[in-house]
């Protein structure tokens, strides 16, 4: 199986000593998955909807089953100007594409953004994460949240505050890809039967 | 600083249950680096030549220092229709312009390919090896050859047996990882100051 995996910087794993991110920490020990990690750092919807199909297509494969993973938001969220990189309406609307035209060509799943420590931010985040959710589900696209189990233990935002104020190191990385693993919706997404 | 590495499923690390390959273990605690793992299975120098610039545009930063790894080869000397998918001559062509104008984004490294088990394949690799080295000599790109090391050590070549017969496990991406992280050129390479 191959594992294509589009998002921001929390996806290709930022702050992890061990290079793996949540998405690496996910496929321990499944080595028949090929694994293409395709975060790339400050990446909005918008910057995601731009390149994933160009990134994808060299990717693809008929000769064993595809999946595409998605997880970005915390970038949206970040004001720029006044305002938010991504209005709300807008991520939802790249959202909406994004998952659409992907799932016409293979499996797709959503993970919903991770918290942040700024508190702006963090409110839009959480929203934003919740009408992922809300659009995962009217488009029958499986959504692993993992906003509030994050926030809730505090693990992940005291790892990113001493280091960037964003990113965590390997525990808050580990923490999220226990949530992602334990997931159904991530164990029928990675069964090739 | 962010490391983007192009090049084949060596790169991306088919077959490492852990999902770092040789480039995730060579970078194993350094932090401060953001991997771009941009390997694809199955490319020649060709594939990589028509894709690396359209994936390194996002990934590419003023922020901070950027470094361009490229490691291809076994893919190149893989039997088509009775001759090699790549001709030697075109492998060089293409690497030399692959190199000579990611030189002039970051600095480059050339990373050669590891032995195969496939006698013709393996005899072709070895020849491009030689190429690859002196071309990246002439071009004052560092070089890293392990081809020998890896072939003589024979760990790579009975993990990729016991496999797909061409990918080895986590021990075979080790060894190549350390051949790499203990090369001069890449500490230079990854060392920001």
């Amino acid at each position: 199986m191959r594992l294509l995996a589009f998002g921001d910087s929390f996806v290709v794993g930022v702050g992890d000593p061990d290079h793996l991110g949540w998405v690496g920490r996910a496929l321990a020990g499944r080595r028949e998955i090929t694994l293409y990690n395709l975060g790339v750092r400050g990446e909005t919807s918008a910057d995601i909807a731009a390149r994933w199909r160009a990134e994808a297509t060299p990717r693809l494969t008929d000769r064993e089953p595809v999946r595409i993973a998605f997880s970005f938001g915390c970038n949206d969220c970040v004001a720029e100007g006044g305002a938010p990189r991504v209005a709300p309406s807008r991520s939802l609307l790249n959202a909406r594409t994004l998952l659409t035209e992907a799932a016409a060509m293979a499996p797709v799943l959503l993970v919903g953004p991770p918290p942040v420590a700024e508190t702006d931010v963090a409110l839009r985040s959480e929203e934003l994460n919740e009408h992922l959710k809300a659009l995962a589900a009217r488009l029958q696209v499986p959504f692993i949240d993992v906003f509030r189990p994050l926030a809730a233990d505090g693990l992940w935002t005291r790892e990113a505050a001493a280091f960037d104020g964003s990113h965590p190191g390997a525990e808050g990385y580990r923490r999220m890809a226990e949530l992602v693993a334990a997931h159904p919706a991530w164990r029928a997404f990675t069964d090739a039967a």
